[in-house]
């Protein structure tokens, strides 16, 4: 299975047996409270608020909206409020993470604290990006554009592990990944390409498994067959990638940016490689893809997924 | 002035007195052959054939066109046909050259010619690209993902140099130039955002002139001014810029294939930095990319620019 739509994750979500449970971390803030009770008016999540609780209740009353006394945490220091969403995940009262109003350092060293974070020994944090791309076939996820600047050999192998488990969560068998470069041909003097073919040959020997890893390849070659096939490059996928691996932060930042503002795309993305997904859109994302960056942590994290 | 269309970039050409004198440099080829002279139907090129003349008169005869045998150069040879295609330009003979086929290498070794090649003291060369991009208010030029790999502080300066120099020919007076990166804020631990920042002093410094450079910027902020307002990113350049500078070859290149496989864009480009532009279109490259290259390269070439 692939998905072609954000809808087709939507019904995932909807078609769970109960809504996911979504503790968000530092939560006095009308922005975060309006996109958490947004997704609870679509049924799509539970919210457990942590937080400045007094503000919290006042924000609240303003939006005339109201939330069960047991689904709020009084957390005002935002260090304990982001331990406490931390603690309620590890406890199995929540199933995943939202950022509030909190700079993302400080959400992330109560993840990864390693007594009471929600750290995965040997894993590495990554951002896990989709995209329903009007001119592709299916959901595209270019990775990583928002945590790992400059990855390794070993943290590419770590972005490609986090995304192909959450492509998993989500029904696919088995995610097609390239890992990009301006060329085909591996070249000793363009290091990403020799990542690219280290990378599809840890695939190749079951290193990397639950997918298929090939590369380096270029963007043209990646997204269509025809040229693909024109350039002679023979790949199993060639033309059809659901995950595409960036050189680095920068490129990787450039493709989503240029999806959303020049392709017309949709985005939703979380930070995997912790033991739920992390949602940590800011106040800058779109409502649109605050919702869809929500539906998707909350599909990744279904009980069935 | 600034191109909003390559519409506009064919004005100037047919505008022109005389049609350009294109050297083409190993031309018996069909593919060339026919870029060439699809061109000079058009009016917009009076193309010069080097290469193996018993070839090019074989493909002419089966094309059903005819040269005037004064503008056929016999060089059955490549390189001599590299290096004849060169000294017409230095004779004056011609204006700009195209790649026929031949290796890049082959080409670019008799324009870096010390004694008769077409090199300018002090310039690099690097891939000048232009893109009409359907989203975009105007022509966007991504640099460089074809030439110029892990570009240095100072061949960055070189890239924006050849790109702002290009542009000035095509009646631009000032291109707003963004230097990307993944985020706004000059980092220590991010260089390509330190030598975004030294591009944009350099600039203001009157180093880098003909132009207002500014970076580190990021994708949505160099052309969305919306997006760079609710950043409170304040720049000339916000939202409007002509050139973006890529970190390096692989998000260059991966910036100009997105822009044609998924935003719709038409694309030309040449090398550019020596003497004259060269045109250097595969056999990949679709009819339109060449004859818009063709077009770009004569437009930057004109006697009046």
């Amino acid at each position: 299975m692939v998905l072609t739509s954000f809808s087709q994750l939507e019904a995932l979500v909807k078609g769970s047996a109960e809504a996911r449970a979504m503790a968000v971390a530092v939560a006095a803030d009308p922005h975060t409270l309006e996109a958490a009770l947004a997704a609870r008016a679509e049924g799509l999540v539970r919210p457990i608020l942590v937080g400045d609780k007094a503000k919290i209740l006042s924000i609240l009353s303003e939006m005339g909206e109201t939330v069960p006394d047991a689904d709020i945490y009084d957390a005002p220091e935002e260090v304990a409020a982001c331990e406490t969403a931390v603690a309620l995940v590890r406890e199995g009262k929540a199933d995943f993470l939202m950022k509030g109003k909190v700079d993302t350092k400080v959400i992330l060293k109560a993840v990864v604290n390693k007594e009471h974070g929600l750290g995965v020994p040997g894993a590495i944090m990554s951002h896990v990006t989709l995209f329903e791309v009007p001119a592709y076939h299916k959901i595209l996820a270019p990775v990583d554009g928002g945590m790992v600047t400059y990855p390794t050999l070993e943290q590419k192998k770590g972005i490609i592990e986090n995304t192909v488990a959450v492509l998993h969560k989500l029904g696919y068998d088995c995610p097609k990944v390239g890992v990009l470069a301006c060329a085909e041909k591996p070249n000793p003097k363009m290091p990403e390409t020799l990542d690219a073919q280290a990378l599809a040959e840890m695939n190749r020997s079951g290193e990397i498994s639950g997918c298929i890893v090939d590369g380096p390849i270029s963007f043209d070659c990646a997204i269509d067959k025809s040229i693909a096939d024109f350039k002679g490059y023979e790949s199993p996928i060639a033309g059809d990638c659901d995950v595409l691996v960036a050189p680095n932060i920068h490129a990787g930042n450039i493709m989503g940016k240029m999806l959303v503002c020049f392709s017309g795309a949709k985005m939703a993305g979380f930070i995997a490689g912790a033991r739920c997904p992390i949602v940590l859109t800011s106040r800058g994302s779109s409502a649109e893809e605050k919702r869809m960056s929500i539906i998707l942590a909350a599909a990744a994290s279904r009980p069935e997924a």
